[in-house]
């Protein structure tokens, strides 16, 4: 069996990368892939469950996590740390299993940098249009966070040089065809494949 | 429109690889690709076409092309030559046509130098015992032409770690699939998608 992949996926906000990788992790029951699952000291709240939506911990064992070098990236906000933890991301990578990490550029810029084997996906909207018209379907912000919301997905599309691959999600199935093409290939990459066919190998190169 | 790869596909006789480039061809009417189509010298055989199965050329022009420096590689073999135009190849590629170019390890390495742009696929047999039975149902060689193929392919295969990507051609339409991806994810590639979507981008990037 071969390591997975750690994949950093980013997006402006209404893009549909959670959409995305919630298919993703729904319609491939030939792979083995996760959300990378976030450590937080933060309260747990109602609807919420411990290892799906975050790692709730005690602030003192977060605090040692951070001492043993165990975060590849953390913050503190309002009192409480969020981090994402790099070990818990290895076990699942030495386990075959294909990690995302949902994470602005920032975040994967450090993520970049502390694992270079990753790879890395940019989510983008067809047009400026498009993505004011999805902002507006969800009817959750107000005319003025939207209009924030929009100044943000200036910022972040900037970025999305850096990144390895880029999806256009401008009809989703096709995107997610597309989203799915990337893994596969992925996984066929020769180190990949040198990893899941070594005793194919040995056999084929045998005297 | 973007740029089109050139793919070095390799793999040992009987691994499957003109099967698996003439049902890529076939199967995929949305994406434009073509096979290489070598230049060479000798004469035109019954049922041939030029441009199809060589681009025939007289001894003289082939020569003025060398000169030029027209050829990825060439050969001169009985007399005759045989060579790969990197003109035509490139005329390909800048229209957003993938190249498939069928050759072996040696060739290969060879146009990676001079075109470091393209990618490689290696295709490998499931095992050994497959690939003699391959052989010998094609019914076409003596039992000592299958054994020179055999030590033949344990040479072309000990290379397979110089490609990019490697397809074990197991199942046939599993290796096709496998195929396809490798195309769809080259396509997604961060700087194809910004040849192919220049307006899309600038709108998304204006003030």
């Amino acid at each position: 069996m071969g390591k997975g992949t750690l994949y950093i996926v980013s997006a402006p906000s209404g893009a549909g990368k959670s959409s995305l990788i919630s298919a993703m992790l729904e319609t491939s029951p030939t792979y083995a892939m996760k959300v990378s699952v976030s450590h937080t000291t933060r309260t747990i709240r109602p609807g919420e469950q411990d290892g799906v939506h975050y790692h709730f911990v005690e602030k003192q064992h977060f605090e040692t996590l951070i001492a043993r070098g165990e975060f590849l990236e953390y913050a503190e906000v309002f009192g409480n740390y969020y981090g994402t933890s790099r070990v818990w991301i290895e076990e699942n990578l030495n386990k075959g299993i294909d990690v995302f990490l949902d994470i602005d550029w920032q975040g994967g810029r450090q993520i970049r940098q502390l694992m270079p084997s990753a790879k890395s996906v940019f989510i983008l909207p067809p047009s400026k249009d498009e993505l004011e018209r999805r902002l507006n379907a969800r009817g959750q912000d107000s005319e003025e966070v939207i209009a924030k919301r929009m100044a943000e997905a200036k910022s972040e599309i900037s970025h999305y040089t850096e990144y390895d691959y880029v999806i256009v999600n401008d009809d989703f199935d096709n995107a997610l065809i597309d989203f799915k093409a990337i893994l596969r290939a992925e996984r066929l990459k020769q180190d990949k494949q040198t990893d899941k066919h070594k005793s194919m190998l040995s056999a084929l190169l045998a005297e």
